[in-house]
């Protein structure tokens, strides 16, 4: 975990249910985060999550505190989370997208919290006024209201995510090359010829269309070199079945 | 729903659980996306799911299909996910930031699948075999696993989510300009002077002092607008009172 990982303090105000707060808790470790906060959680709630099989150890280090202001007291930012996109509110109102970024910058220098509201009623007035923002999930107007574990997985996933794994594409096998895709050609047409799938001695058109056949296929060097294989045995079963 | 969203099918193989189907219900809806499948559910789990509170409609609509390759059979492109990063595959991997791009851009002319595996086995290699590459979410090689409603949840927003969102500051309020911070500056000179908190006329080097503490808090107009407010109420206090 990354010291600016380590900064992070994901607080439930008020979590009801064991099955959210232990999603939550998976959430933050799969994501590579530790420091879950409770305030005022119902009791049970948190004892079953305990229990739960995934994350115990982060569950048995999350700490409870009696209200907002102590869980986020050592926090340089508070960031609430909100399902609300047009209602007019007191507070700056930031997309997911640019508000994980300026989360991620503010983790290099300073703890920061990000606050979820309970799965019922969200954050209240006073639990905002705590808030130096607050951030939405681009849900959709009809159903913007998200189950409270997918919210915390959305939000951790957003700020790990990389700009730059966007635009990598990812490591390819090297793509045939124009001698490798020149001898398939070759031997597709014989076999063409052969089978009787044209008639005579396969024509310079149709090995035009062959060519562009063949390219279409995007084949790597490896697959170049199991059509080859494949062609080869069709040849050798034709020239023997004659 | 855009036409592109309404080509997105969901594709969840053997699931188990009646509160991760429900969970992937529905965050289809808060994503704006409608076309879940299911592939051999449990019988039990599917039932339970659909008497979930939330995406109702959707689950009723949620068709079921004994094989993997009839849920899928009239899309153009079949994306499995993967929880695992480095085993060696027969299939491309991509990172979900990269993956999703390509999805997005392919829904514009063809039905896509993502397909996801059961809970406890995540999807086999026959199941594998239908996909054209696999998709990662990017958790920590620790604890991969994610639990499979966060994993629609995270799947489906990194899909809908919007590049520019990213880098465009929220719309603020116009910012105070020199005038309104310079009178608020010598209000508050006016105010620690008459307070006693400075004894004799404020100095020049007071005044740059006072300036730029000002100018640190990045007041805007109404914000500014409050301040200047305050401090006239304390000056008149201060006259009265003496």
């Amino acid at each position: 975990m990354s010291a600016s990982h380590a900064r992070l303090r994901i607080v439930l105000v008020s979590p009801r249910n064991p099955l959210n707060i232990g999603a939550a808790a998976r959430a933050i470790s799969n994501f590579g985060f530790s420091d879950l906060r409770l305030v005022n959680p119902y009791e049970v709630a948190f004892r079953e999550a305990r229990s739960a099989v995934h994350a115990k150890q982060l569950l048995t280090d999350a700490r409870e505190y009696p209200t907002l202001a102590g869980a986020v007291a050592d926090c340089g930012l508070v960031v609430g989370t909100t399902a609300i996109g047009n209602r007019a509110l007191e507070h700056p109102l930031r997309r997911l997208e640019y508000g994980a970024k300026l989360i991620a910058r503010r983790l290099v220098t300073a703890p920061v919290a990000l606050v979820f509201g309970s799965e019922k009623f969200g954050l209240s007035n006073e639990d905002l006024s705590h808030c130096h923002w607050l951030m939405r999930i681009p849900t959709r107007d009809e159903h913007s209201s998200m189950n409270l574990g997918q919210a915390v997985a959305v939000c951790l996933y957003e700020i790990v995510r990389s700009p730059r794994a966007a635009t990598a594409k990812p490591e390819a096998r090297r793509p045939a090359n124009a001698e490798e895709l020149d001898r398939l050609t070759t031997l597709l047409g014989e076999a063409l010829e052969r089978s009787g799938y044209v008639h005579k001695r396969v024509e310079g058109s149709t090995v035009l269309k062959l060519r562009r056949l063949i390219r279409r296929m995007n084949l790597n060097e490896h697959d170049a070199d199991v059509w080859l294989g494949i062609l080869r045995q069709i040849l050798w079963k034709l020239s023997h079945g004659e």
